[in-house]
Order: structure tokens, then C-alpha cells, then sequence
């Protein structure tokens, strides 16, 4: 039985949602942020890092997020979550995770976790200014040029939908204008529809 | 025939070391930073984010480390450069190039790159400031919990020994407390000596 770690409103829906969707057996626990409970002992023996998501599976614990989702695609070959059998179509959801990650990821942390490379308040309040510009443009690229449509890949449902759609959600809260991104925008939307989304969202607010 | 374009010195030697040690059958071209090759017209129609590497292939072009680094091993399995018949595996070598690329290269990345995430000077030299303690922190949870020895995942060589090796080639720039690595030290030394390495190593300073 695999076992996630993860916070609502985090990246870590994304696996939450690819477990729903891959029909997983899975079970979840919640990591409190407001009380710093990722950085006590009893976490950290579960990962170094003092982040969400883990993967607790019975060969070990796994983390980051598209280590996460290619294991579960992987895993439950039969809901068919990524490309197997085509090492060039897999490298392309990947490099499209790996974006998600190092680029609209790491631009959207600035506004709360300056302090990861910088000490100053004014800093802090300067990469705060910067978010909806930043952030706006990594998604930018993902309307522009990432975006197959329907679906991440085009006609084929991937993880890279359970990510793009987790990471979609905090456009609002970085004030990044909405009206540049009709395609994101129309995205989410239609994963907003999908049940294995609609149960992770509920759940994840109850 | 793969087609790598890189820039010396860039995370792009990662994929450069593995299409070598591959075996692969592949040229490489030269981006020039300095003159802001990689946002001219030419480069931005093969890899829109203006940035190395970028992988031509005969189904299209690549781009991300991690992603790359994966389809060489998935290409090549004669290689053995990946455990590609184990999910579990494979997810270890991903979580670990996962994290090079969203933790270990940003945290670098606030030396030169602030403009990213911040517009004022006295930001970027904040940033600057904080280049050995924040690459620091993100070695030294390598040296401590994911550096298996003698390669990093165990006793087999994988994609993830060009990929650390590449960024470690950063630390004395970094001005990152070397005496504190003394593992990842032992394995830039060791990946120095191997012929696919010092082959690249040569080719990139010629």
C-alpha cells in the first residue's frame, strides 16, 4: 500500500491526483506547514529535505514530483498515464515536468520562500514585485508552446495534466493575469471536471 | 544522429558526458553565451526557453536535463545507464537528477541569474551573498543522505554520476567550503578519471 505525505494547496496534489487517477491503493497523510510539522524529527526520518510530497512505498520513500509521477504512470501501466513504450514521447512529459519543477515552480516560491537564497527583507519584498511577472511568463511559454490541447500532450491524458493543473492553482494568488492564458485557463477548467480531480480537491478542503 | 547543443561549463555537459558514455552516435554545437547566442532567432525556433541543452533528434527536440538524461539511458539500455526494468530504480535516479535541477542549479543560479526573480542590485548582491551557504546546504544533503558510494546510486554507474559531477564542477565558483564534501569530492575526482568524461572535459576546453 503506497502512502503519500502531502499539504493542500502544494505540488503535491499532483501525485495525489495521479494516484486517484491510476486507481492506485493508496492511503494519505496530511503535513501541517502553519505548524512546521515538515521540519520535526519524525518527518524528516521520512524525508531529509523537510518538504512534501513523500512517497512511502515498500521498497522506500520517494520525492519530487516527477520522479513521483513517472513511478506511478509506471506502476499502474493499465491507466495508461504516460507514454511507456516511446522513450521519445516519455522524455517529452518529462522535460515538460522537469519544467514545471526547476521553472514555474521555483518562480512562484519566490514569494514566500525568498529566504531559500537571499536574507534582506528588501529582497524579499522585491522578488514579491516580481511574481506576477515571472510567474506570468513561465506560463506564458506553457500557452505558447507546451500546451498541445486538449490535454498537455494533445489527445492523450498524462500526469503532466495532474501537475500543470495542480500548479495552475495558485495564478490567482500571484496575481498573474488571466486573461494572457485562455488555453491554461480552459485547461483547468476541464480537470476541474474530471472526477478523480473533483474527489482529490474535496478532499483535500475537508 | 543526435544533434546536442551546449554551452561549456553549463549543466548542458551532463547529457554531453552521457551521450559519450552511451555510445551514441551524435555531434554537439556550441551556444556562445557571451554573445547571446541562445536568444537570437536561430536558437529560440529550436528551443524556445533560450536556453542549453537542447537535443535534436530525428522526432523532434528535447530539452531538461533530467528528461534528457533519461531518454539517453531509454535509448541506449546496452549502456546500462539507468536501471530501466525497475520503476523503483528508475524513480531514485530521477528523484536524485530532480533534485539537481530544481534545487542544486537554482540555488547557483542566484549568482548570475537574479534577474529571474528580483530587479534591484542591491537584491542580486544579496543573492550573491548567500551563494556558499545556500549551494552549500544543497551539497551537503548529497554528502550526507543521497550519495550512495562509490557512484551515487551504489555499486552501478547511472546518468545521475554525469549529472552531479557536472554540477559540482561549480563548488571552488561558488566559493562552497569543499572540506565539508569530502564525498562528493572523492566522486568528481573519480568521474575525472573515466575516458568518456575526460574525453568531454577535453572537447569543451578546445
Amino acid at each position: 500500500m503506497l502512502k503519500l505525505y502531502y499539504t493542500p494547496g502544494t505540488c503535491a496534489i499532483a501525485s495525489y491526483i495521479a494516484l486517484q487517477e491510476a486507481g492506485a491503493a493508496y492511503t494519505v497523510e496530511r503535513i501541517d506547514f502553519k505548524t512546521g510539522q515538515q521540519t520535526r524529527p519524525e518527518y524528516l526520518a521520512i524525508n531529509p529535505k523537510g518538504r512534501v510530497p513523500s512517497l512511502v512505498t515498500e521498497r522506500g520513500v520517494l520525492t519530487e514530483t516527477p520522479a513521483m509521477l513517472a513511478y506511478i504512470a509506471q506502476s499502474f501501466p493499465q491507466a495508461r498515464l504516460a507514454p511507456l513504450d516511446d522513450p521519445f514521447a516519455f522524455a517529452q512529459v518529462q522535460a515538460f515536468n522537469s519544467y514545471l519543477c526547476s521553472t514555474v515552480h521555483v518562480a512562484h516560491a519566490h514569494k514566500g520562500r525568498g529566504y531559500r537564497w537571499a536574507s534582506e527583507e528588501s529582497s524579499f519584498a522585491d522578488m514579491k514585485r516580481m511574481i506576477p511577472k515571472s510567474v506570468g511568463a513561465s506560463f506564458a511559454l506553457i500557452e505558447r508552446n507546451m500546451l498541445k490541447g486538449p490535454w498537455v500532450m494533445g489527445e492523450v491524458y498524462t500526469v503532466c495534466d495532474a501537475y500543470l493543473f495542480t500548479l495552475a492553482q495558485w495564478l490567482e494568488g500571484d496575481s498573474v493575469d488571466l486573461s494572457t492564458l485562455p488555453r491554461v485557463i480552459d485547461h483547468r477548467k476541464r480537470m476541474s471536471e474530471r472526477p478523480a480531480v473533483r474527489k482529490v480537491m474535496d478532499e483535500q478542503k475537508s
